[in-house]
């Protein structure tokens, strides 16, 4: 029996979750505080990072590897079905380093992993694919299979899509998840009202700790990243460019997104005079010519983080309960697999990795 | 005969000479492109710096002098009429200097100058009066007559007051001033519309290179000011504070104004990365703990500048023309005394300065 979903929270994770379900014909019903993709994702810079971004070849990567995998034919899909340009680009990522001697530490723990898909060049040869790099860069990896992707874009096409499938979309803040003989039946909402369900799926980010949820402060919290968006008169950049003090992730029409501090500050979202600092410095670091930049935004977002930096995925404590959030820095790149990580568990089939590494009760078992 | 007046732009010098005027009985009409204070007057830090801004004892700083001896009845009077708190404060200023040795350099000009009215504190004793400075200053020079007051308050407190005056406040462009018979007699608006009066007064800061002014782009120039509000949790400075880098305009509730570049860039209004980076860098070394405060906001305004700092000030090339513009930095502490010069020069009045150093044709005399 295919249950009727609610699911509770409109960011990229909750959106590529309704669609997933809505096109399997599940009747979906999903609740946003404010609008889709109101907090993190809209926030985030669209790095599709999964090579540039791994620290290690264990499970996350893998799994962010997967999602990688899933994204071309996703927003191709996304792209044809609502007309609106996602931003999807190939464009390939470099982590760049300006030690001396050997490359920056991440680069040392993952240099080899990836083997072909990972190419170490020297300052000439990355000078050689982005000529607006600093003259005193050391060198630079290539991860030419990294991707990125406008999120705002994504999100927008995200619910035409939605909106062609079918799924309802409901404005209002969720109190509490309703559990009845120990099964999660739907939710209450701050208005008092109750949406009743087959299926709970909890998506709400750094908005998850919620009486029903299971989910405790030690297991996740948020994480701010400041950002700005740079406007430059001409091309600037073609691949992601991570440095030690910032990232950089292009626009086909000049702008530059610039992030991104992490700090532990609860729910205040703010820029402040510490954050845009680093982030301009490392910026200009980088690529000396943004100097010139416009800063024509900036902002802040809050990343849902968990102990071992990977997301709460699994079916929750209370039956009828499906939890898919804690994504942090991997929210957007993940929202492909995550949706049809959801999907199985809906449908009770089997997901289409191992989520024993994302097991919603993992920190509960030490 | 008292004349009709037209004044073209309502920034802070306008709506001071047009308040000064009805105050006087004139009829007055003010034409503002967008809204009165749009530009350069509530893009302002609104630092009344006659004393610590002064280069040397000449013309300009007199003339400054004169205007921030007026402030405190000019202000108080507009508070008293409107009710809005235009934030003067009498703070007093300081200049902060970093150097080991000997004070900065526009200390040393200025130095001596304003006998009991500047001071000269070593680091300890600018410490004692502003704890939050950088513990490496070398030491300040104290003005304890300048003040500060919030520009945004204080054209709001000018449009009420020149509303109860019987100032016509109209919205429109004005695309040049109708000369007749060699005699300035009103304007013609960018719609056509013509609007006569006896008395043109032209005070449109870095727009007033209109035809029929006389004006020059080789007399007047926009020079950009980038500026950059900080929220604070709790009180940090009660002086207006400049260092070599930045300025430091408080307000008592927290707020801080930081400013500010100087650029030529045209009439583009825009924050830079550079801009900003300059102005927080400068910030941050005078008082290190706003490294944890929120950025607000952050602008830009265009100042108009001449080639000797001082304003344009005085009768036009053409009869019925009235020109005070190009205050440059000086704009919101200039305003008193320019509304009583026009006021003067309208009325057939003697000028209650010299004008001569501040005369329209006079960098056409070499």
């Amino acid at each position: 029996m295919i249950d009727d979903v609610v699911i509770i929270g409109g960011g990229a994770i909750g959106c590529a979750a309704a669609l997933a379900l809505a096109r399997r014909g599940v009747q979906v019903r999903l609740i946003e505080r404010a609008h889709l993709g109101a907090e993190a994702s809209s926030a985030a810079a669209g790095i599709l990072g999964a090579y540039a971004e791994a620290h290690d070849a264990g499970p996350l990567t893998q799994l962010c590897l997967r999602s990688l995998a899933l994204y071309a034919a996703w927003s191709a899909g996304l792209v044809e079905e609502t007309g609106i340009d996602v931003g999807y680009r190939p464009s390939g990522s470099m982590r760049v380093s300006f030690a001396k001697g050997p490359l920056d530490e991440q680069a040392h723990a993952t240099f080899g992993v990836f083997g072909d898909d990972e190419r170490a060049l020297d300052a000439a040869a990355a000078h050689a694919l982005e000529p607006q790099l600093a003259p005193d860069i050391a060198g630079a990896l290539l991860f030419a299979k990294d991707c990125r992707i406008d999120p705002p874009a994504l999100v927008s096409a995200l619910a035409a899509a939605m909106e062609r499938a079918g799924v309802v979309v409901m404005t209002g803040g969720v109190a509490r998840i309703t559990i009845e003989n120990g099964r999660a039946t739907g939710v209450t909402l701050e208005s008092g009202d109750a949406v009743r369900a087959g299926t709970v799926v909890l998506t709400a980010g750094a908005w998850s700790l919620l009486e029903g949820s299971g989910i405790t402060p030690l297991e996740l919290w948020p994480i701010r990243g400041q950002m700005a968006e740079l406007r430059t008169a001409g091309h600037v950049l073609g691949h992601v460019v991570f440095g030690p003090a910032a990232y950089l992730s292009p626009r086909d029409d000049g702008r530059l997104i610039v992030g991104s501090t992490q700090e532990r500050a609860g729910y205040r979202k703010a820029v402040t005079v510490r954050g845009l600092r680093g982030l301009l410095d490392g910026a200009v670091a980088l690529v000396p010519g943004l100097a010139d930049a416009e800063i024509a935004r900036t902002w802040s977002g809050l990343r849902p983080a968990t102990p071992d930096g990977g997301p709460l995925l699994g079916a929750g404590a209370t039956r009828g309960l499906v939890i898919a959030t804690g994504h942090f820095r991997n929210g957007i790149l993940l929202a492909p697999i995550t949706g049809e990580v959801v999907t199985a568990l809906v449908l009770g089939n089997a997901p289409p990795v191992d989520l024993g590494p994302f097991g919603v009760q993992r920190f509960a078992r030490g």
